[in-house]
């Protein structure tokens, strides 16, 4: 099943997308799909980010290839950080290069919604929290972000306005363990990986995070991203793809200036 | 002003604290203080933190006597990171010392909290976009700490549930350049100084996160602590105090084993 967050005349709710038809849902997912018995025209609705400003926990240095070419050490436990809730930005929505910024990286990642909350989560019963998976581009601004990890902690290279791209759908079903997924750049591939990849796996985020932090409905994990990031540029145009879910794009542009 | 953020008969608001009275708000404070008339005893309600489930933003290392205690290099940029929602808890409430932990700190703050957003505010204007000042304990597992910020980045050590706690009011009308704040535990004082050590000032701090991250009402920066932290376990009491704000209280308990 494919969860959509979308806005008609001003009005923003969930569906149900099947072929191009999605079928509207009375509130939230999280606890439940209960459908209304409307519907509408794909082309009649504008997609939005599939979660409205969420938690979003992010995990670096996740696959075994990234970590050689970032020339860092391996974790040994998660290496973790929060994205703030404006950062984040919906299929299609431009990704703002920031006037201060002197290289900025599309990373493409599997995000996991979490559908039931909890706290101490076992890793047996980690996927029964999980809603589902859609994607997002963990834009990282390179300069920022390494001075702030030099320093011990990590928030604006990765935090700018704009920089978590997450959709287009919750895609439901999925087994985590096996996604395809990568990013495209004006058209040319430039990830292609498998979470078989992970170093910490869908399981080990959520059991990890929850022995922590309560995670609660509508929370989402972005779980790290594969080897071959690199820069964008205002002009660009970023699409991260992934079997099952779909093509997350955004354009780049340059941020006014007043 | 003192604003508090009150519980009465399971039903939550804000109110002005004038002597033993709160009167009540209508809505929360942030656009516009409005009196509905009503008022209850300052002893028939119950403090909660004075933003409810907010963004915090926390800022490292910015006493320099604290970064000398630490052993740590003087940040060059506001080492910044963010403790989850779910790590707040009100006045009173319990600093729950996690079965994992091995040394856990608690750390005295002047906190800020936003009245108006806005994105690349100008120190000269920032004082503008803060509602007024409250207290944080920014509680630290150091073990866990130490481990994530040698990774380069920093969630779990100073997000375990429990680990934010807030309050009691938020005051109004401070110079936030020089408030006395300290803590003790058990009675005994063990943190003061004041805030005109800050290394970044609060006028920094709200104009740097905003340069890439638009502030929201009710968003919370706690702004660093200073020197003289220390170890507190199950069984000890815990007070952050402040002048023009109050104290802080919040006793320690052990996580109870299912």
């Amino acid at each position: 099943m494919h969860i959509a967050r979308i806005e008609k005349d001003g009005r923003r709710g969930y569906g149900v997308l099947e072929q191009d038809v999605v079928h509207q849902l009375d509130g939230d997912p999280f606890a439940a799909i209960v459908r209304t018995g409307r519907s509408d025209p794909l082309s009649d609705v504008r997609l939005l980010a599939p979660v409205a400003a969420p938690r979003v926990f992010g995990v670096g240095l996740n696959y075994v290839a990234h970590i050689a070419e970032s020339g860092a050490k391996t974790p040994t436990t998660p290496l973790l950080f929060m994205k703030p809730s404006t950062s984040v930005i919906g299929p299609g929505e431009p990704i703002v290069y920031p006037t201060e910024a002197k290289l900025v990286h599309f990373e493409a990642e599997l995000a996991v919604v979490i559908g039931r909350g909890g706290r101490r989560i076992a890793e047996a019963d980690a996927l029964d929290h999980v809603l589902g998976y859609t994607l997002a581009n963990d834009v990282s601004e390179r300069v920022i972000q390494k001075t702030e990890m030099d320093q011990g902690a990590l928030l604006v290279g990765k935090g700018f306005d704009g920089f978590c791209p997450l959709g287009p759908v919750i895609a439901t079903g999925l087994d985590p363990a096996a996604i395809r997924l990568g990013a495209r750049v004006n058209g040319e591939q430039r990830q292609e990986s498998s979470t078989a990849d992970l170093l910490f796996s869908v399981r080990d985020l959520v059991a990890y995070l929850s022995s922590a932090i309560t995670l609660l409905p509508g929370d989402v994990i972005i779980t790290g991203t594969p080897s071959g990031v690199g820069p964008i540029v205002p002009g660009d145009v970023v699409e991260i793809f992934a079997d099952g879910i779909g093509v997350l794009t955004n354009p780049v542009v340059a941020e006014p200036t007043n």
